[in-house]
C-alpha cells in the first residue's frame, strides 16, 4: 500500500533507478478528459537531469509511454499505465558502492529492513522515482486547468538567499525564465551562483520551494485525519530530502498573538473573503476559497565530491567519496514535483468532496 | 474514511463537541497484551480542560468507557470500542453564535461544505476530538513499552519564549512538574507568565511541541510514500491548529551545505550509530535505529476575547466577540496528543514492518 | 481494517456479545439527509431476538442509541457513531463453555489465532455483531429511498422447502406479513413448521435468502476488482453462517449455452432493457438498470441440543452439548442483515460513481 | 481503488484488450524470496490464448517482462512492475462492433458509465486483464509453496457433465494431464467433447471450477468482514464470467440438518482435526487447518458465432453476430486464473496474521 498516494485519483508507482523501467498506474482518474500529452511530457522535461549547469549532467531520455486508460485521445476512466525507461542504465558507476553505506542515504536502512537491496543508484530510494509523480500530476493538473483550478511552485530560497517579496507581488510566469526556477531574477542570479559555487566546492546546498494554489473552491478537503493540510503534508513529505512542511502562517504563526492571527471574514460584490490570509486557504481542514500557500524544505543531496566516514555491509569502517554526475542542489528540479503532488491532492479532495452531498 | 488513521493499528473516531459523546474504535491491536486501564485514564487527565490556571476553565469529566475488545484485562485481537461522555453540553453558552462564521473557524468552510453543521462549540471540528486520539495513542504507548520504545513531547516554544538547550540536554521526566509542561523550570516559568499575560488581555497564543521517539528499531518506515516521517507529518497535521511540521534538521536544514548536513555512520562495542543526527533519525524514509526527533508548531487559538469583524449565515456583517472559557495557549493540553499521534504512527509502522520479510 | 466495509460509505463495528455494548461508526454518510429514527429502530426489530417462536426467545433490548453526526434531525456529513447495549449479559450461561471448543464454531480458530479470547455467546463472533449493520444499512436504505433505489429480501428456502415462483411473481409487500419472512404464504406455513419441528428435534436447519435491488439506475460498480456483484458477494459472504452466493443465472448459468444465457438488448417508449435478465441486472462488473438479484446460502446454525464429539482447551476429548436459548434457524432474522448489506453495497458504489466523470 | 486487490500483498493492474500493454504492480511482496521466473511463464502459458482446440485460436505471446523489484533473482520488498505486450492488436477485427452493445457484454455499461469506452475486443472488460492476476498469483504460489501451502483448482463441470468424486478421490497430478484440465480422464474425454461440439454449434458453454487449498495454518482470515472465504469470493466473483462462488458445503449446507452439518474436533497423535469438514477448512472466517475448498460457476462466453437481436449506440435495433476466435468455454484456461487469485487471498491473510499478536 506505501507505493500507493491518493483515495479517489490514485497513483501507484514501481521502479528503480538503474532498473528496465520505471512507471505507474493511475486509477480512478476522470473518463472522458482530452489530455495534452505534450504538456505532460513537458512537465517530466523540467524534471529532468542534464536541463542547466546547475543540476546533474547525468543524462536521460525521460520518455514517458502511455500504455492504457486513453483511447482516441480521451481517458476512458480505466487505469492509466505508463512508464518511463531507465535508458541510463550504467551500472558499473554503482559497483564501487555495492557494499557501502553513504552517509544520510538510503543504503543503511534499506539493507537492514529488506536484508537485501538495489544498490545500484540508491535504487528504490533514488529520487529518479519522482518523474512518475510528475506524470501521474500533470495529468491532474490539467484536470483541475479545467476546473479553472492552478497550482504555482518555485524556489523561494536556497541556503540563505530567499525571497524577500511576498508571493502576491511575484510573477508566477517568470518561473520557468531562468534555470533555478526562481520568479525574481536578481534572486534568480544570486541562487545559480550559490549553487555554481557549491558545485565547485564539491559540494551541496539545501532551500526551499513554496507552492501557491488558487482558485480552489470552498470545501475541499476532510475533517479530520483527512484534513487539506495533512494531505498535502504527507504529499511533500514523502518527497525525497524533504525536512519540513508548512502552510499559511506556519512556524511563524506559532510566535504569534490570536488578535494578530485570525483572519476576518468579509464580502465585497457578493464576494465572501478574508482580509488576511494566515489561514492559508484552509480552516478546520477545509479549503476556505482563499490562495492555498505553503512552504517545503529540501535539504542539501547527500551524495557530496568529498570524503566521509561511514561503514561497509560487513560494519568495517571505510571513507566514501562520491563520484559521478550529481546535483548539487535538487531545489531546480524538485519545483514540478512540488507542483505535481499538490495538483494530485487538490484533484483527489476535489473528487472526494462530489461524494459528501447527494 | 477520512475519521480514521493507521492502517493496521487503526482508530476511528466520531463525535462533535457538544454531542451526546465522542469516542473510537481501535481496529488491529494485537492480541494478548495487557492493559494498564489507569494509565489511560492519566494520559486523559493530562488533555483535560480545566487542568490549571492556563488553559480553559472548561469542566469535562472525560472518563473513558471501554465498551469491547478487552477481556480479563488483555487485547483480545478484536476492535477496541470506547466513548467519553459529553458531561458539559451548556448548549446555552454556543446559541449566540449559531448563525455566525467565527474568525479562523470551521465554521464558514463546513456550512458551504456540507450545507448544514452542528455550530455548538464547533461541533466536529472542536480539539474536542483529539480526546479520543489520546485513548488510542495511551495504550499505543504500552505497547511501545513492552517493545522498550518510547516517546516524549513537551513544550518546546510559546510566542517568542523558546528553549534553547537542545533535547538531549533535557529530563524528560520533569515535562510534567510544570503545568506548561516544558522540562526546563526557568523557561516554564516565563512561558506560563506569557500565557497568563495574554489571557488576560482577552488574546491567544502559539507554540511548538517537540517530539522525540526513543529506542526506535532500525526498519520502520515504508518507502515511498509512507515514509516515517511523511506518516508523522500528516498524524500532526490533522491536530486542530497545527500549522507546520519539520523532523531533524528541518528548516534550519534546508540552509546547510551536504558536508556539514550529513550524518557519518560509525561503529563502536559493535554498536552502530550515526556521529551526528540531522536525519532525525530517519533516512529514505526508513528508522535508523537514533533518536526520531520533529517539531510542530500550533498558531494562536482562534477564540479571542476581543471584538472582530465577520460575516453571519445570511452574509451579513456582523462582530463576533468570544465569550466563556477558552483556551488562551492550547500547547499544554496538546502534548499529550502529540505523544499519542507519534505513538500511533510508530506502533503502526512497526506492526507493518512484519510483513515486509516472511 | 477488517472490522470496517465499504469505501466512501464506510461502516466500522465493534463489539462483542456479552460485552458492555457493541456499535459502530459510519464514516462518509452524505450530509443533508433527513433521517427517520423509527425506522432504523423498526429494523432492528426484525433482527431482534425473540420476535417469534420460531427464533431463539434470548431477549435483548436492541435500542440504538446515536451519539453523534446528526443534528435537528439531518446528518452533518460527520462521523455517524452509534451503540446498542448488551442488557442480556448472561455470562453464567456461558461459563460452561468457557474451555470448551464447541464443534463448527469459531471457538478453536479465535483461541488458536489470537492467543485468548472472549468465550462468551462466541464474543466477537457472534452473529450478535450484525445488529451494527442492521443500523448502517438502514440508513442506507433511507437514503437509496431517495433515490428511488429499493431492496427486498426475503427467505427463499429453508431445508428443502423452497419457492418456485420467479421472485417477480412474489409480492414483497407480504415478506413481513408472516414470522418466517418468506412473501408465500403457503410456503411459509411449510417453512415455519419445518423450523418448528427442528427445534423440537433439538437440531438446526439451513436456507436460503434471496435479494432484489430495483430501479438501480446504470453504471454503479467499479471494473475489475470493485464490480458490483464482487461487493455484494463480499458482503454477503462476511455474514455469520453464509457458505455461498450467487447473482443472476448463477449455478445454473454454469449448466446453460450461451445462446440461451445471453439477454439480448432492446428499446420500446425510449427505455433500454434486456428481454431476459440471467446477468442479474449487472454486466461487466457495472449495473445495466435491470433487477439486481441474487442468492445467499445459510448453513444451519451449529449449536444444538444435542451431545456432539469435541475437544478442550487443553485437546482433551470432551462432548459438547447446547444450552440455553438459540435460534433452530437463521433466516428469519438474517433478512434484515442481507438488506442491509445490500443497502449498503449499492450506495457506496452510487457515491463512488459520483467521481468517475467530472 | 478498484483496480487493486489485497491489502499487504497487493496488486493492481492496468490495460486494455488491444491497447499497447496490459500489466501490473504488486506491492507488499515480502523481501528476500527467490523467484523462479520460468514457472511464472509457464502459469501464463496455461491461460494463454490458442493452447488447445478447445479454445480461442487467437495467438498472444503473452510474455511477462519484470521491470522492478527483483534484483540479483530475488525480491527486494519493493514494488514488483511486469507488463505484457499486446502483439496481437488486430484492431480492424473489431470495427465491426465500435458501435454496438453486445449482449450480455460490458458494451452497454462501459458505455453509460463512462461516456466513451475503448471498444476494441472489450477493451478493459477484456479477460485478458486476468493474465496479470496470473502473473501475481504464480509469484504468491512460490510463496506459499516456501512456507507449506498448495492451491489446486481444476475444471469439475462443463455444462452437465460433472466431476462425481470428491476431490479428495482425484490426483491433482492429472489436472494437466488433458486440455480441459479436469483430473479425471473419462469425463475429461466427455468434457472436451461437449466444448468441441458446442463450438461448431457456434455456441458457448459454462461449468464449475473447484480450487482447493492444503495445508494452510491455522489462524488466517479476520473477523468480521475480513472473513478468509469473503475475501476468497470477492476474489473469484471479481473474475470475468462468474456468476457464484461457495465454499464447503454451500449451498448444498442450506438443506441440511445442524446434526449432519457440523464438524466434530478430535485429536489423533497430537494432531487436531474434524472429523467431517461441512466448514470447508474454514470457522468464524479464519482457517482451521483442514483443507479449504470451493467452488467458482463461469457462465457460458457472452460471444456466440449466432445472430442475437441488440441496440447500437444510437439505441437503433440491430443484429449482431460474433466474428474472429473466440473461446467457446472459457473454463480451461480459468483454472490458472482461479489458482492465482486463490493464492494472493491466501498470501494475503498470512501476512496479515503476523501483525495481529506482538
Amino acid at each position: 500500500m506505501s507505493n500507493s498516494f491518493g483515495k479517489i485519483f490514485r497513483l501507484t508507482t514501481f521502479g528503480e533507478s538503474h532498473g528496465v523501467a520505471i512507471g505507474g498506474i493511475i486509477d480512478g482518474c476522470p473518463a472522458g478528459i482530452s489530455l495534452d500529452l505534450d504538456l505532460i511530457q513537458s512537465e517530466l522535461e523540467r524534471r529532468k537531469p542534464g536541463q542547466s549547469k546547475i543540476v546533474t549532467q547525468r543524462k536521460e531520455g525521460d520518455i514517458v509511454n502511455f500504455l492504457s486508460g486513453i483511447f482516441e485521445g480521451k481517458t476512458t476512466g480505466t487505469p492509466i499505465g505508463f512508464n518511463i525507461e531507465n535508458t541510463n542504465q550504467k551500472s558499473k558507476d554503482y559497483s564501487h558502492i555495492k557494499d557501502q553505506f553513504r552517509p544520510s542515504h538510503a543504503d543503511y536502512t534499506y539493507e537492514k529492513k529488506y536484508g537485501h537491496r538495489d544498490y545500484r543508484g540508491g535504487g528504490r530510494s533514488s529520487a529518479r522515482e519522482t518523474a512518475c509523480r510528475v506524470v501521474a500530476g500533470a495529468i491532474a493538473k490539467q484536470i483541475l486547468g479545467e476546473l479553472g483550478i492552478s497550482v504555482h511552485s518555485f524556489v523561494k530560497s536556497v541556503g540563505n538567499i530567499c525571497l524577500e517579496k511576498p508571493y502576491q507581488d511575484l510573477d508566477f510566469s517568470l518561473i520557468d525564465s531562468n534555470i533555478v526556477r526562481c520568479p525574481d531574477s536578481v534572486k534568480a542570479s544570486e541562487m545559480i551562483e550559490l549553487i555554481d559555487q557549491t558545485r565547485k566546492n564539491g559540494d551541496t546546498i539545501g532551500g526551499i520551494i513554496q507552492g501557491v494554489v488558487k482558485n480552489c473552491p470552498v470545501g475541499l478537503g476532510e475533517p479530520v485525519f483527512g484534513k487539506l493540510h495533512a494531505e498535502l503534508g504527507a504529499a511533500m513529505l514523502s518527497i525525497n530530502a524533504v525536512k519540513g512542511f508548512e502552510y499559511g502562517s506556519g512556524f511563524e504563526g506559532s510566535k504569534m498573538l490570536g488578535s494578530k492571527h485570525n483572519d476576518s471574514i468579509t464580502i465585497e460584490n457578493n464576494n465572501i473573503s478574508t482580509t488576511s490570509n494566515n489561514s492559508g486557504g484552509i480552516q478546520g481542514g477545509i479549503s476556505n476559497g482563499e490562495d492555498i500557500y505553503f512552504n517545503v524544505a529540501f535539504k542539501p543531496v547527500a551524495t557530496i565530491m568529498q570524503q566521509q566516514e561511514s561503514l561497509d555491509k560487513n560494519h568495517k569502517k571505510i571513507i566514501v567519496e562520491g563520484k559521478g554526475r550529481h546535483d548539487p542542489c535538487v531545489l531546480p528540479r524538485a519545483v514540478p514535483i512540488v507542483d505535481a503532488m499538490a495538483a494530485i491532492v487538490i484533484l483527489d479532495n476535489y473528487l472526494i468532496n462530489r461524494t459528501r452531498t447527494l
